[in-house]
């Protein structure tokens, strides 16, 4: 066979620089649509969601203004687990090589982080299990604060301990491979991308669990009094 | 170079067969000698921890069976998460080339699953966070219990989920890979190691899950209304 058999990939972003990533083709949208259609998403989500946990017409009392931002944390998670990392858990076969808009997006992140271009399994195990459960469940956790569910609480531990579970792995795993898909110290790719993003789903998350446990021991210790009177 | 100078590892009895291991040493324990230490250790913490429950001393209502069953769970969990997942998280590297009774323990299991003798990223990293966070998590809440601690039911949830998400991504995994890392449709390493003991950290958890569940929702429902009727 000559060498005009195999073409060559367009050369790739991604780190480390010899990775091999077949159908590779370079984006032809400006990163700027990207973080444009994440963020103003986002905070549409947050408005939106500010406005409806403020809504007199719920049943129980007003929400503190703490709890109306867990809320927007929550829609903006549903959004972000569902459609762009279901996006990723569909046709993460096929992002290297497409121009869709999602895919565009999944191709600049992975500046940050190859592993989401080259099917990383534990990668691609971790966000379709995000995107399948912790996105519904994220959005059934606002619901259920909007209705004073019984069960708010135990949603909000359940979907903040699988997001933390989650980054921590996907975390541990990158760090136990020397942060080798990522060009380390970059202003943007790696500290923004793959560090600052991601470290939202630590902190927040932890901040969440620890407020459900309070309140969640809380009811069990007034459950607990009140039985222990009747005895 | 001679040949001599890089003398061949034994043939090793892992799957794919033709997966290199350095340093490969094969036991020279029997089998049963692992099996019989496992079960008779949780056999041991089983019966202490049933009739612990069973004192009538701890506070509160005395437990029911199914309760005190679980209590058995959880504390056969802190002795294999925090000893046996223990060794592996400290020692992976070392195992195939170790003797020590325990390195035996798991260059037999990984008969099921070799990942366990080659450092697979993701397999250390999820038995490392299993050793340390959900084996002294499991014993706390063993204590908590039988302390009738405000937060046991918040424990037993985190745990649980916590056991569950790892041990999904487990099968998942392997499940991406083809199942390459063991011999398939073996009834005692692929069955019985590597499918039936896994699968109940699949059905335990969600059994006790869903359980914490519905008393965490409880005592909320129950805190709900005392606070609805004082309006």
């Amino acid at each position: 066979m000559g060498l005009e058999a195999e073409p060559l990939a367009a050369p790739h972003p991604y780190w480390p620089r010899d990775l091999e990533i077949g159908r590779y083709v370079p984006n032809d949208r400006p990163t700027w649509h990207s973080l444009a259609f994440l963020f103003s998403v986002s905070a549409a989500l947050l408005a939106l969601t500010w406005r409806a946990a403020g809504w007199r017409g719920w049943m129980g009392a007003p929400m503190r203004p703490g709890r109306r931002l867990a809320l927007c944390w929550f829609a903006i998670c549903g959004f972000i687990h569902g459609v762009i990392e279901g996006w990723f858990s569909l046709y993460h076969m096929d992002i290297p090589g497409d121009q869709s808009f999602l895919s565009q997006l999944w191709k600049e992140y992975a500046k940050g982080d190859s592993r989401y271009v080259i099917e990383d399994n534990f990668t691609v195990c971790m966000e379709t299990i995000t995107a399948w459960a912790w996105g519904p469940l994220s959005l059934w956790t606002v619901v259920a604060f909007l209705q004073r569910q019984p069960h708010r609480y135990v949603l909000q531990l359940v979907v903040s301990l699988g997001q933390l579970y989650g980054d921590v792995l996907y975390f541990y795993t990158e760090y136990r491979e020397g942060f080798a898909h990522s060009e380390m110290w970059h202003p943007l790719y790696f500290w923004f991308y793959f560090v600052f993003m991601n470290a939202l789903w630590i902190i927040i998350p932890s901040i969440l669990l620890l407020d459900a446990w309070g309140h969640l021991s809380a009811a069990q210790r007034a459950l607990d009094s009140v039985k222990a009177k009747r005895h």
